[in-house]
């Protein structure tokens, strides 16, 4: 710490910036008091009562408004905003988030090390602090094609990089459980240098969960219930309570804990996936502050959890709490029922004006030119895949969830029930490499009367996805995507209704923040107006179609696996 | 984590040990729950409802008995003990604690770094996390002659050894404030690590203690008062409560932060100096628990105080909390009302069964021969170095306090009070490098009727000092130190009534604790038959007379030291 910071903790040196009038919240010790708080080289020099510091560069008299901490983001997938990270961290700043720990697991299944940097320089860049956790699963499953394999050796040549952290969630649940190689080889890289791991356990019990937890693993945030909840904080894993888009974990483990009266020390805030939308409405960890508040925690607690928890659950040091030698990253709040910030201070200086001075990284070409699938046609999609007397698996989509049913059809059906427009067909084209893998399959419940739609973001690999009712709108649709380089199109007679291109690897858009949520919201009203009922999401449950880890049936650019038995289906 | 401790988590292989029927106190929750805990390879592997676990090397039935992390006792001076680290330890294990964060710094002061070897090496054979914060202020000030001057360069050699955890309190205040500039260079040294560094700051405030804090300081013990707690904490500082043998102030800090009803996360126990009749009696942090207890506190909280805490305000991973993947250090306790603890594991172990086992370290040559004044004689310490008709300060001793009073007496009047009984001479003999440098001075208030005292055990320079009522006793009594190499000893009329040998630095002794404690009772008791009145410690209140940072006057071999003004006098 430098001599300057002493100074002006002395009251010696002027300020760079005073904050007069306020109230601190202390997450430290629960408790909120008056005072004026001195800044210098971005950090917090010293804190005292009303008047107590006179000398500074700048004054700003906050009216008796609340000083909190900066909020962290425990756990997040920038890509799932669709946007660049500029205009990610653009909406997390806006509602007092300074510190984001991120896991850029999607792009990373697309570009490797090569998206993962450019994370790391464009949301480094920003008035944030940008943490990365290397994403551990990549590709997520062997049933599928990404663009990229992560093993070990590729993530110790990340982990010295500046902004990262620790190691992202591992997911491969039996490979920590019973002894994987490649999996316990990542494990002890980054326990060796005792960084963080999350982990991802979505309801991992008993005695599978005893040995998850003994093997090291931090942090979860797939914790649904509050009874799952106090099993994982009592197996010592961080619980990060999600409230994203759409999994919505807030409500239960909070009020579980309010019940129960259980210490908080090791809950934190998180979104893991949350559309821009829905940032820009209501914030991120703020809106999980504002639900917590809401059911009855007191705000100095709720503050804490979204503060000063996740600073010591990733050992961040300096960061989370208004003390004397921390970073001076503070949001003024005008009250702390509504919880609108008045001002965002990261290291000491206005985060919203700096973030608006930014011009956002140029992606580099490669991950401008991600969609490179080998050559299709029509016949790619054609009818006549489907045999006559055979027996074909149908996916069943169900409105509102990621899980499916497995259904099924015989061969000589398919042309009638496409003809009524009550089966879909499917294609998942791996697009990364040109290896020319396409799963074709059958799909029911998808309400597009006439068409087709295409997305490149399907979890986790990102191959392209095209659904639709004859083969030709389908070839239309996927060229179409291959013409913008990735994001969403809807088709309908041979013409394409509307794109919304993801022109960053497929995931993500350079368009302004609020050009993409107007653009992202009409095409999705055009899908239901071709017939996609209110209840499905157009676009986003489709990426999930090929998500090969969630039950029942799924599609991949291997075939159509079966999640429960774990095997495609031949 | 290796294979085998998944294993026995899953329920696959089986335990060392398995402890049955237990009920384990979950300090991460603050819950407490009925369980079976698997232990393999020194890690807690698995915890699950009674009867989960069967399969088990060894199994222990606790018959409903609490399950407690081993505690932590957050900062202590083994020296202080008087008792060897191996002896120190068995005193610490009887009674639950399983890691000590140890600083020593008296040791450092008498013997820098082969002391410190001696103590990790010694501590370190033990079943306990034994733990050593290096001394950042040896000698402790300037104004006096210590065995060792610890730098930075010499803290940067050892900072590396096994057991090496941080930087000790660093009582250097106005060094940290005014930028001295070999102060920064060790605070810089452990920063850039990301060490704790822990703090001394008695009744440090307002601008002060922000600007000591903004230095990167983590904790303090030096915290008399609830409202000086409160302010600390709200300063980010880890206030580490302090229940010693002189300095007790858990009271003050606990009955405030009940009322207050903060929040405790940054709360941590210790007993800095503790004697070693008083931890075999009570305890050292089991006892701080227990006395929170009676004030009111909840025992799964005060626990947690006593261990999580601990370990997380020192970076501690792994230690601290009853959950998979963490040390087996665990603490039966029959009830936690009486806190007795019936068994005590350190790594899965019994702890008081391997301690048995362990034969002491053998001090080096050197550390049992360190007490080398120059040549003195009886003439040292005639009463003909005050002179009539000049003003000599005398140090006023107050019963049960380290602070003393300044008073003066015309030098013409020495030699009446003396043989009065009133006045006592004073000396203070460089001991370490046999410099010849002697403080010689006057005292009033010990109470002695005639002979003299000594000991070797001066805070912190660790000097030799000797108190009489006459020039030859105190001979006797410097020669009888000398002899014996260190210690306590009692001269009556010419005779040597008592000596506890202190074989070890002139501060610890080889003996049994059982011995040990006898043999200081034995000659304090003999010193109040001389006269030393029961208020006060014959031998610790003499310890304190040297110790130049604490008001008002006090003496070392450099001479009479006004601690007000700051300087000697003249």
């Amino acid at each position: 710490m430098n001599d300057r910071i002493r100074a002006v903790a002395l009251g010696n040196d002027p300020a760079d910036l005073l904050l007069q009038n306020g109230r601190v919240v202390d997450v430290l010790t629960e408790t909120i008091y008056e005072a004026d708080v001195a800044i210098a080289d971005g950090k917090i020099a010293g804190i005292g009562p009303r008047g107590s510091y006179s000398k500074a560069k700048q004054v700003l008299d906050v009216q008796g408004a609340y000083l909190a901490p900066g909020l962290i983001n425990a756990h997040c997938h920038v890509e799932s905003s669709m946007a660049a990270p500029e205009s990610y961290v653009h909406e997390e700043l806006r509602w007092g988030t300074t510190t984001l720990i991120t896991d850029p697991h999607e792009i990373a299944n697309v570009a490797g090390a090569e998206g993962i940097r450019y994370m790391l320089k464009a949301g480094g860049q920003m008035p944030i602090n940008y943490y990365v956790e290397l994403p551990s699963c990549v590709p997520a499953t062997p049933f599928e094609h990404a663009g990229c394999v992560m093993d070990a050796a590729a993530m110790a040549e990340l982990m010295h990089d500046e902004g990262v952290l620790g190691m992202g969630e591992m997911m491969n649940v039996p490979g920590v459980l019973y002894d994987d190689a490649e999996v316990h080889k990542k494990l002890d890289l980054f326990h060796s240098e005792k960084r963080a791991v999350d982990g991802h356990a979505p309801a991992v019990t008993g005695k599978e969960l005893q040995a998850y937890a003994a093997s090291g693993i931090d942090t979860d945030h797939e914790v649904m219930s509050w009874a799952e909840a106090l099993e994982k904080l009592r197996a010592g894993l961080g619980v990060l309570v999600r409230q994203g888009s759409a999994a919505r974990n807030l409500e239960s483990i909070i009020k579980g804990v309010l019940a129960s009266g259980i210490d908080v020390q090791n809950l934190a805030f998180c979104t893991d996936d949350k559309h821009l939308a829905d940032m820009r409405k209501e914030g991120t960890i703020r809106y999980c502050v504002k639900l917590a508040v809401e059911l009855g925690m007191s705000p100095v607690r709720a503050l804490r959890i979204a503060s000063i928890n996740a600073a010591k659950l990733f050992g961040l040091r300096h960061v989370g709490a208004i003390v004397p030698g921390y970073d001076a990253d503070i949001v003024v709040f005008n009250n702390l029922e509504d919880l609108e910030p008045l001002h965002v201070f990261w290291h000491g200086r206005d985060a919203w004006a700096e973030a608006a001075g930014i011009a956002p990284v140029e992606p580099a070409a490669s991950l401008k030119g991600s969609v490179r699938p080998a050559a299709f046609s029509e016949e790619t999609f054609a009818v006549s895949h489907f045999e006559a007397g055979k027996e074909y698996p149908v996916i069943r989509m169900l409105p509102g969830d990621v899980y499916t049913e497995r259904e099924s059809i015989r061969g000589e059906n398919v042309a009638v029930e496409l003809a009524a427009g009550e089966l879909y067909l499917i294609a998942v084209l791996e697009r990364h490499h040109g290896t020319g893998h396409v799963g074709l399959g059958l799909l029911r419940g998808y309400g597009l009367r006439k068409g087709a739609a295409a997305t490149t973001v399907a979890h986790d690999s990102h191959n392209l996805i095209v659904i639709g009712t004859s083969p030709r709108d389908m070839l239309v649709a996927a060229n179409e995507l291959v013409r913008v380089q990735g994001g969403y199109t809807l088709v309908h007679e041979g013409q394409v209704v509307g794109t919304v291109p993801l022109n960053i690897c497929g995931l993500m858009s350079s368009e302004a923040p609020e050009k993409l949520i107007v653009a992202l919201e009409k095409i999705a009203e055009q899908a239901h107006a071709q017939g996609v009922p209110a209840n499905i999401d157009p676009f986003i449950s489709l990426s999930f179609m090929a998500l090969p880890v969630i039950p029942r049936l799924k599609i991949t650019d291997m075939g159509m696996f079966d999640v429960d038995r774990f095997e495609f289906v031949k």
